[in-house]
């Protein structure tokens, strides 16, 4: 029974020591990488850093209780970051204490939902998020991510939420630009690039082992954070102008619930959902893609629950909105973490930092911490991605474009939203008029197949045509079209045979579709027949009485139906052009 | 190239005498029709009567210019009149100068929406209106329009959109209800249902021919409207309190476009998309009825031009939203109207009654009018359809059901864009989970069916599955989700078949889930192969290199996958349990 309610349970009755020192070291690895990256996208929220301490904490302890994925390191992510930036920063000051009171609303709001989502087996809702939409959203957002970080570089203040207005910010803003800021910037910009590119190769060249060399070069923020904090802090850059980290407090997180003000929840809700679905989904591929390399599965109703729990408890202990992180989880996976132990491990690793080590952090310039974002951000841009999409499918191409446009001219909301609502309608678009073909028979087999594609036998009074979509309300009308010119165009046809084999469903409105079609068909002298039709589809047409007044009949084949219809034809196609050997090949299975 | 900008000219030139006749008698007919309800279908709309008269002229000649039905009968309706009350309602007080102005943008901007649709070639828009959805907004919309219009029978003043609102208005008002206006409105309405429902049987039990019957009952309206004002005038019951129409100016319509107002516009084009979409519907099935019983077809591109014609007209001769009446365009069908002609003839008829016969309707009770709206329409509402719809799909009875909820107990947009929503939501919920089915090879045939439902043989280390849904982003995952189970379930398999011959499309979020499921397969040491692909989704797999990645091969047909994938079973299948008799039945037709 606790281990259904806490999932977590599981992996704890078989721990031993051994998976103890996996987890261990993963967790020692994954805290180094965490501390600068939780300070910076906290920088990004717009929230003092601290806040991006406090949501490494409980949070990761929530996602162990509940969660699915044995790698998923759980955390403050850059997209979801800016998502937070966006929705807080349309009702509050940065700043202000209301700024970050909304943040943990966000936290709470969304972590509700993703319970209520979990409970109720919502996961399905983040397949709305196609695939082309999601790589257009996170490639414009580490776009927009990384342009908004340009003002740390420079050291200037500058504000917006879409490019317009960043970009006119930091034009205005350039002629302040802090020389020794940029310097700094470029510096740690330059090392960090070098590090991911070219660093290891270096490494290895020196001698360094394959394993010690990715590790160092892990450790590249790391080292950047380290030589320009010592830097500032020996020349004392602070009072030359460098916009540092400053003063952290010392601690654990405060726990409390967030004010609660139910107009400002019922104004972050959109947000919160948007968030709660975009986190999960990039939570749920990460974590998928790790647990297929060991031949685990992921549940998403659990990830929902383990994601929900997280977030809950960003919410209460002074944290904003975690989800599961890609890099991250990629080095977890890679260091060894073999359980949910991991995470707990590394909570606490965060934990021991908010106590003693946020004096060090004092010096750190933020300059180096909008350097680290963009180096990360960066990775995550695709823009081959638009080729590629374009080459398969131009709907899908359309449904990308739109989402990257209007995250960059509007922001990540309009984007998520217009991305969606785009596919959705090009999907309904498409199936609104779907694929038909007039059918005739190929000589000597007993498939038919469009008469402009093949070579096939047709008969002078019987029509046949295949529909290649469901029937719904979307194309219902275009079936009745077609049925009706072809009709008008051969006055000496006296059936009409609907092939179904691709009609998944029926719904009402198509129903109402094919009764009118019956009928019309029936007042002009020509029989209505459905040949094909699925299981599924027959035992819900036997529940209404449309067949009972159908003026022809329902066969099972489509030969069948030939066969019956015009037997002739049928006889002459099925032995017609046969030559005797090719039946003699079929048996036996050559 | 005029036949192609004016279609009416077509017609034009075969006009006879013969034609002339018709059409003039059948605008006759709908000419006494449609006097009293253009007057109270613009009192339903909270608009002066003129308004009605207003919008029953020069919307004919548009629609007579350019639509393509030779009987639909456009003017004031029910429904859109309704609409018209909600969407202005909130934008302006009825009887003020905004609100009349407000009408008139309405109907410019709707008309301006459907010539905007008609030239984009944009009538699919409105196959997102269920027919479920349709039936549930017609009938809601019916009840609404009754209860509304009980405060002129009782004589009281009360206002409100959505049922919660009337009925609370209607009880505090009852008190002051006024006796004489009760009885004069209880009085019409039993006179309206008796010649509704046994007026002809008593005709014909007189010794009336059929088509007199039918011509007097059609006339009910017409009498009541006669008699009441007659009873009215005489005993002088205006000073007694029974509230009339009252002097109506007469003349022809002021022709003037309405003021150009920014705020107001946008404000409105919600609401006039709803209407444009709500009243072509409406429209184009009346007369795509109508063209069917005559064998003429209906163009939904021309409709759209001629209806949107009709509201420009209607927007710059004071007029209000117009479509295409239900009962009056029978009611011209079966009178004889054979050209768009008669439509012209009936707003000669109008333009007559506006210059001459106002001052007739002074004493016209408005209780009359409430009482020939609700009789026309109660016959709109179908709550049976409610109970068939729940026989047929579950789907679908929600979408009416929550439509017919909406709208009464929040209006009438909240309920088709509820309808809309909920069924384009739904229709991704079922397709987001596909009927998928393990299938094996039916005994001498070369079928292959569920391994469920028929007695198949499959193969040892193959297995086929076949999917019954296009392939897109809302139910890749769970395609994914099905083969890594099926896989984990049958550990021996070492070739996957996948059979698509009712997957339609492929999408960018399918083909990724697909590439997933070949390198994990692939990984595990299965191969991963697909069978009958439709034509258009090879063309389109072939433009990437997916195929070039396959472990496995596509195969024409799922026979042609299992010889060559198990050679033997297939043999055996193929020959196995086949009595020699059945072959032979085949081959003769029989």
């Amino acid at each position: 029974m606790i281990e259904r309610l806490l999932p977590g349970v599981a992996w704890m009755r078989r721990y031993d020591r051994e998976s103890l020192r996996s987890d261990g070291l993963a967790a020692l690895i994954v805290t180094i990488m965490l501390i600068p990256q939780s300070l910076a996208y906290a920088l990004l929220a717009g929230l003092p850093p601290q806040v991006g301490l406090y949501a490494s904490m409980l949070p990761l302890l929530g996602y162990a209780l509940f969660g699915s994925s044995n790698a998923l390191a759980v955390g403050p992510v850059a997209v979801v970051s800016l998502m937070t930036a966006a929705a807080v920063g349309k009702l509050a000051s940065v700043g202000s204490p209301e700024y970050l009171g909304a943040a943990l609303a966000l936290a709470l709001l969304s972590g509700g939902l993703l319970l209520a989502m979990g409970l109720l087996r919502l996961g399905f809702l983040a397949n709305l998020l196609s695939h082309p939409v999601i790589s257009g959203f996170i490639t414009a957002s580490g776009l927009l991510i990384a342009i908004s970080q340009l003002k740390h570089l420079l050291g200037v203040e500058a504000g917006g939420h879409a490019l317009p207005e960043i970009l006119a910010a930091l034009v205005a803003a350039a002629p302040e630009t802090n020389p020794i800021t940029l310097a700094i910037g470029l510096g740690a910009l330059g090392f960090l690039f070098w590090v991911r590119h070219a660093f290891k190769a270096w490494l290895t060249r020196l001698g360094c082992g394959p394993r010690t060399a990715d590790a160092l070069a892990k450790a590249g923020p790391v080292m950047a954070v380290a030589v320009t904090t010592l830097v500032v802090a020996a020349f004392d850059l602070a009072s030359a102008g460098v916009s540092v980290v400053g003063a952290i407090p010392q601690g654990l997180p405060p726990i409390a619930l967030p004010p609660f003000d139910g107009e400002l929840w019922a104004a972050l809700l959109p947000s919160a959902l948007l968030i709660s679905v975009v986190g999960f989904v990039e939570s749920v591929s990460v974590a998928q893609t790790l647990a297929a390399k060991r031949r685990e599965r992921i549940d998403p109703n659990r990830e929902l629950l383990g994601l929900g729990a997280a977030n809950l408890a960003a919410g209460v202990s002074g944290g904003y909105p975690v989800t599961g992180g890609f890099a991250r989880s990629v080095v977890n996976f890679d260091a060894g973490a073999r359980t949910p132990m991991a995470g707990v491990l590394t909570a606490v690793g965060i934990g021991l930092t908010a106590l003693f080590l946020t004096p060090l952090f004092h010096a750190l310039p933020k300059a180096t911490l909008a350097a680290t974002i963009i180096v990360a951000v960066l990775s995550l841009v695709d823009l081959g991605a638009l080729r590629r999409t374009w080459r398969y499918a131009k709907t899908d191409f359309a449904a990308m474009a739109a989402t990257i446009v209007m995250v960059l001219a509007v922001g990540v909301e309009a984007g998520i939203v217009t991305g969606v609502a785009l596919s959705v309608a090009l999907f309904l678009w498409r199936s609104a008029r779907p694929h038909m073909a007039v059918v005739g028979q190929v000589p000597a087999t007993q498939h038919f197949r469009n008469v402009l594609r093949h070579e096939v036998v047709t008969s002078a009074h019987v029509l046949s045509l295949r529909v290649d979509e469901s029937l719904y309300f979307a194309n219902a009308r275009s079936l009745e079209d077609r049925v009706y010119t072809l009709i008008a165009e051969h006055p000496r046809v006296t059936d009409l045979v609907l092939m179904c084999p691709a009609v998944n469903a029926i719904d009402a409105s198509a129903l109402e579709s094919l009764e009118a079609i019956n009928q019309r068909l029936a007042a002009g002298g020509v029989r209505f027949h459905l040949s094909e039709i699925k299981g599924p589809v027959m035992d819900r047409l036997e529940r209404v009485d449309f067949l009972a007044h159908l003026s022809g009949q329902v066969f099972l084949s489509q030969h069948d139906a030939m066969r019956v219809l015009d037997p002739v034809a049928t006889l002459r196609a099925d032995i017609g052009s046969r030559p005797p050997q090719s039946s003699a090949t079929l048996r036996t299975g050559a």
